[in-house]
């Protein structure tokens, strides 16, 4: 990796995403290893939206790499309530920390916020922007699971907004995968994403409305949340939900070795009764979020050099 | 000490209780041979609901002991306002840290999350019903000053609410001991309580309405405080509260020797003129909450054993 | 330094103030020879206020230093809810922290709270009463940037409620320093700091209500925001608000070598077109609160004396 901040999952070549991997999975073998690599490193936490997971990780991260954070807490306790700009607030905070965490409602916010600073800036989610560290574990999780070519993965739920499936399904073009996305016609991908993503080489996608027709041809079943808030209308949410959750039944028509991921949290897209079969990843994927972090912040902590 | 949670302080035996007695003494004698002691290790604090004393306190124990602590901040800014269940909470941080602190308002929470994950789980309080780091700081400083055998305690105020109460009670049982319940009858133990406790050999128990009437014969008085919105009349609530707070005049008849404690924090129940007495344990109470939970993590986290 | 405790900064002498000033700038130069200074120590965070700014540059100062902090959280999470006393609170704390820093909105409560502890306390705003640790990076930014000897400052904005201006000015005529005030009439200096002020010898001290009429004569000019809300009628603080604004234009009559300073967050007093100046040093300003409170709490940690 040669970049002073991660912003997009998109500025990330092949190569890119699997230093990485690569290095995300060293250190998940010996994580004592990284116990000391940087201590006395201080890394900024500012959410301007509400986060446990993805701040949890961050922090964890940090941490386990022997480092501690600074959180800015709270919009409601923060400046920002005093009318600060966000370029004043980033700008103040990055005399404090070592490297900074970002994550703001405004598509852009971290692009714009990281031309403002000195120290490595992180993206952890713009709004509908780009999330590209949930994304790198989301890469972790289907390499480990079942590589990263000649993959068949479907995307299932909501395709519409949600960031997190935008992002892996361009990141997933820099591989050799087939793409399938199932989802109500309301809640398909944007056009435009479609359109980029038949612009790609070594890329195949097709679009579904019902699980069954490919369920059996997947290696990987990627199933998001459905928000009962995009529905003006509960009947009409009641109707669709149904039909995007998994559980046994569904499942009998699957691979013995298909692996289900979800970013978490989940409601009922996924029953109970499917934790604890083999197919179940989604506990996992959400703790490789602090390898693969420890990972990204090792990286450009140590601007950009492995040098061990 | 042979458990991997610590759920109840019913769980615990004497010999338990006194292994973590003593680690706690050892600990307070010399805290700097401590320090080191879990270095890189993560504690995961979940606080469903607020609480100041006992969440720093475990902060500062942990810290303590070299290592740190992810907190997953308020339930408002978390993913359970999502839907997200307890269980798929619990098991996610699991991923983020070596064992858990769960405080929660639901009676049983605690052992319900524990059957979810491998790291040790410690309750701060389910609800109405345990709190069993509470006890044990409580027992710590009963017998740093008065010992736990041959002990005449007094316990005032609101014994039908107070958990803290109950836990302490049953747990005095595992001692020599008399045990003297003072509250007005609208805030006496709850019936079955009294019927537990009268089970247990080498206990004595007795009920009484006004405190004069067995003073004298105290070693320790525990008080607690009697919240205004258990009364539906304030005229009523003040009548009552008046009758049970301790002042200089009231402990005339006091042995030289009682012990004042309280878990606070206190609104009025003790006159700040008490505080400078020699009676007054309370603070010295509240500052023991961290060698006693550096004992409890230190054991848990150590697989149960004292491994030094 | 011989203070157990940081109150206000009429406290300290010029000497008191110049240890702190060399510390911090030794710190500054070489921040990682203190980095391990503190190791194990814990400082209590007690802020009854939001804040952003002093609270992470605190917790940033203790963490450079090898420590750690212990945070009360809000006071709706807390037990202050529960009808605690200030005094109660910070005992309770004190046995968890080896120093603790107190925000309160009550001036006079740090001093109160400060008879109660063992530990040391550092003031970190107390209502209209002080701010000690920020007038101290105030003077460190002057003596990095200006030097606080024969010193021509301006200081305008709010001068009727800015505890940060009186508690400068104050702390200002323990040096040779012209001080010029501007304001419009309404928010001028209280009556009694003027007196005050007057009083002091090597300071000369003077009001305007344009900065013009002393623009070309000052090493500093020091900017405070004007609170919209000290207005009744929005017009009126337009009118006002506008005059005391600063850009490109405004600096034409000023010194190449004029240093501005704001205690941050702005709104638009000062135009984003300075950031890019030499003029300008607000930000190193905010940066500069690590060092200074590094300083502060090496020294009350080492019991007043710089044993190195």
């Amino acid at each position: 990796m040669r970049h002073d901040h991660l912003i997009t999952s998109k500025q990330l070549s092949r190569a890119d995403i699997e230093t990485v991997l690569d290095r995300a999975a060293e250190i998940a073998d010996d994580p004592a290893a990284a116990a000391d690599r940087h201590t006395n490193a201080l890394l900024g936490l500012l959410f301007f939206e509400p986060s446990t997971r993805t701040k949890m990780s961050f922090e964890t991260a940090m941490k386990r790499l022997g480092g501690n954070v600074v959180d800015m807490g709270s919009v409601e306790s923060s400046s920002v309530k005093k009318g600060e700009t966000l370029a004043d607030t980033v700008r103040v905070i990055e005399g404090y920390a070592d490297a900074l965490v970002l994550r703001h409602p405004k598509q852009g916010a971290a692009a714009m916020a990281s031309e403002f600073v000195d120290v490595p800036l992180l993206n952890a989610g713009d709004g509908a922007g780009h999330h590209p560290t949930q994304t790198m574990l989301d890469l972790y999780t289907i390499r480990e699971n079942a590589g990263l070519d000649d993959l068949t993965i479907g995307i299932m739920g909501d395709l519409k907004y949600g960031r997190t499936v935008h992002s892996l399904a361009y990141a997933l073009t820099n591989f050799d995968t087939r793409q399938h996305f199932i989802s109500p016609e309301s809640l398909q991908l944007p056009r435009e994403v479609v359109y980029d993503l038949h612009q790609q080489d070594d890329t195949q996608i097709r679009e579904h409305e019902a699980l069954e027709s490919v369920l059996s041809s997947l290696d990987v079943l990627y199933v998001t949340r459905i928000q009962r808030e995009r529905f003006p209308d509960e009947n009409e949410y009641q109707k669709v939900a149904g039909e995007y959750q998994i559980d046994l039944e569904t499942l009998e028509e699957a691979s013995d070795d298909l692996t289900i991921m979800h970013p978490l949290p989940r409601v009922d897209e996924i029953a109970p009764e499917i934790d604890e079969t083999e197919h179940a990843a989604y506990f996992e994927q959400a703790h490789n979020g602090v390898p693969v972090r420890m990972a990204l912040l090792d990286l450009l902590l140590s601007g950009g050099e492995a040098d061990e």
